[in-house]
């Protein structure tokens, strides 16, 4: 399947899981073998995505192909791929939860079984970063370069998540709502019970390698 | 496309996004160019809203056109666009998150970088008026006229949304419900980072403007 | 419409703003000039209800046609219209957000204009009574019997909404959770703002005279 | 209808009913008469399930049928099956209210009638288990074995659930989450009112019994 048809599609499953309202999310995917990705068009409504209609941008964010301008969030996206070769993938969202969290600055702790497999730990926060300049990508690569989680929460802003692929990307903001969702709710009446390092450990290594091998769960 | 299916369309997108129940909840808009407006019919539900069955009203908020009455909101709507010549559309929800800080007659401070960029700060509070003459429309206009933000929380009532068009009026009450939500969330767990000023005054005049001149993100 | 296909599309409306989950909640409509009502049959799921597989019963819940056994519920519904000879439509939920308010045994009082519209007033609580003789059906009509409010919160148990006819119910279900959830969130953040009592009487007086003249908002 | 139909298709109740995102739930149903358990395949999304992927494994969780590998959590699936042979269905998910009571390690309190109904009590916690063993279905017959409940908080995971068939087990799933959830909002707010234990009793006997011998609610 090409790049534009797996980036076109996967911005369904934001919309499947609620994480997006309008047209405030977006999925990029690194283009194999080449110093490009596919990107969601600007101001384009989740429906009308077509692989047709993505855009194809060069890894400092410049428009390659396409009709439409890339999406506003393209430079951080960018930023993301010149600084971190081993990422396929990225998304950015403004889910309901792991907003809330952004927006108090506070990490989500390892409190789930779920979030030990998928995030090997806490979800961190990143810097307050405003759009124009590469103060998001690098506030994004800062944050995640040699941290086992696949997503960042950024103050006051939203999510980032990346991948080895885009579909993983995209797997790291649903699993990444779902847990910042679930630990707010038990947060909300008492303290969740902590899960020791590591039996964190245990459970990451496991879930990346066993699994790994295998077929995701 | 004609005003009527726009606004007859639009209501999809209330749907959409849970922001109304039942009959409770109304887009208009301007006719280009005439002292009309088009609006919901009453009692109507949102499954069987057609260009054709959309009422059309003067600016007193009169039945011009159509065979089902007005939606009980009318009033509201007409005494906008008197008041507001650059108004194009506007849109009533009671959405829950919105509607809960308008119960506690609270005004949704801006925590978040998407609110700075769609309502340039603060979403504020009208007054308690009840419907039957002008008093809705008044505080409407009272509260958002030379504000940045164009939507209302009328204290213990709901939304009303403005834009400069019908679609434009949805969005703002579309993001109004979400950062009601995510704002709620993050409270609930402990006070959320404020943003500077003069950050939110720049989010808000690069996303109006810089962004006013291509597409919206 | 044949008053079987009323209720059998009915239970829709309950699916469509998720007052129900599995086969948990019961719409009943009284047949017109007949001491009779249609009532959903016992453990069929929401997709397969038909005309045809509704079950009718006289108003001591005794089946009179249908091949399924009614809902569990019945006794409730049936003493209901024996006793409210007004009433032509009754509706029991577990909705999630009255019952809640239900397993407090606490009233939603009256804070938003569209719950002063609908019921008057506060959604009572009733007594906390055991299924299998005619204790529940009791308790709704002691409750509701005089009272503006067209819902009442049985304790730790759930809602039962009472109407003119059966859709006139389900719209009472439906409003009834979205204030129950409404209030519920903004006192989540502090206290409501109050609605003074003459400005709930007019606006109940409006909504049910007024609006009740032309159509429903 | 085929073990592997009735067990591919009872996976859209989890999608239905929010219980699961991603690929991360799972339902299981033993073949009558065999020692077998059907199984979802690991890592294949929801829309993609049919009779034909299913996975059949024996009561030691070994792969007897099928192209895909079994779900990461078959080895519990099968601990649960060789050790309860009245048990004829399993399910787990991470649904998010019952799991946030999971992750503080607190049981359900019996707090709503359809919880007497349908769990006979309050929903009890199970032990923190890692994956990879037989810990985590020694927790759940540890604890359900005996238990009126048919679900299982395990401690910072989530809910797995037992039923006499695979339907069973997954409207034991379907319930837990939603009254995980009502109960959680009741005591946002205070505290809900306690039935007293003998009126649990009788619920919970006229419910399996009475309604038993007909068709369920």
């Amino acid at each position: 399947m090409s790049t534009r048809k797996i980036v076109a599609d996967l911005h369904a499953e934001l919309v499947r899981y609620n994480l997006v309202v309008w047209t405030a999310g977006n999925v990029s995917g690194r283009v194999p073998g080449e110093d490009l990705f596919v990107i969601k068009p600007s101001g384009v409504s989740y429906d009308e995505l077509t692989p047709e209609n993505m855009v194809v941008c060069d890894l400092d964010g410049n428009l390659v192909e396409g009709e439409h301008a890339p999406s506003s969030d393209t430079a951080a996206h960018a930023y993301v791929y010149r600084n971190m070769p081993e990422v396929g993938g990225v998304v950015h969202t403004h889910s309901t939860y792991a907003s809330a969290w952004a927006a108090r600055g506070e990490a989500i702790p390892c409190v789930l079984t779920a979030m030990a497999d998928e995030f090997g730990g806490e979800i961190p926060v990143g810097p307050f970063a405003l759009i124009g300049d590469d103060s998001i990508g690098q506030g994004i690569v800062e944050t995640l370069k040699g941290h086992r989680s696949k997503a960042v929460l950024m103050q006051n802003h939203g999510v980032f998540s990346i991948g080895k692929d885009a579909k993983s990307a995209v797997k790291a903001a649903v699993m990444c709502e779902d847990v910042a969702r679930t630990v707010h709710v038990a947060r909300q009446l008492g303290e969740p019970l902590s899960i020791p390092q590591d039996d964190i450990d245990r459970l990451y290594d496991r879930y990346q390698n066993v699994y790994g091998q295998r077929s995701p769960r």
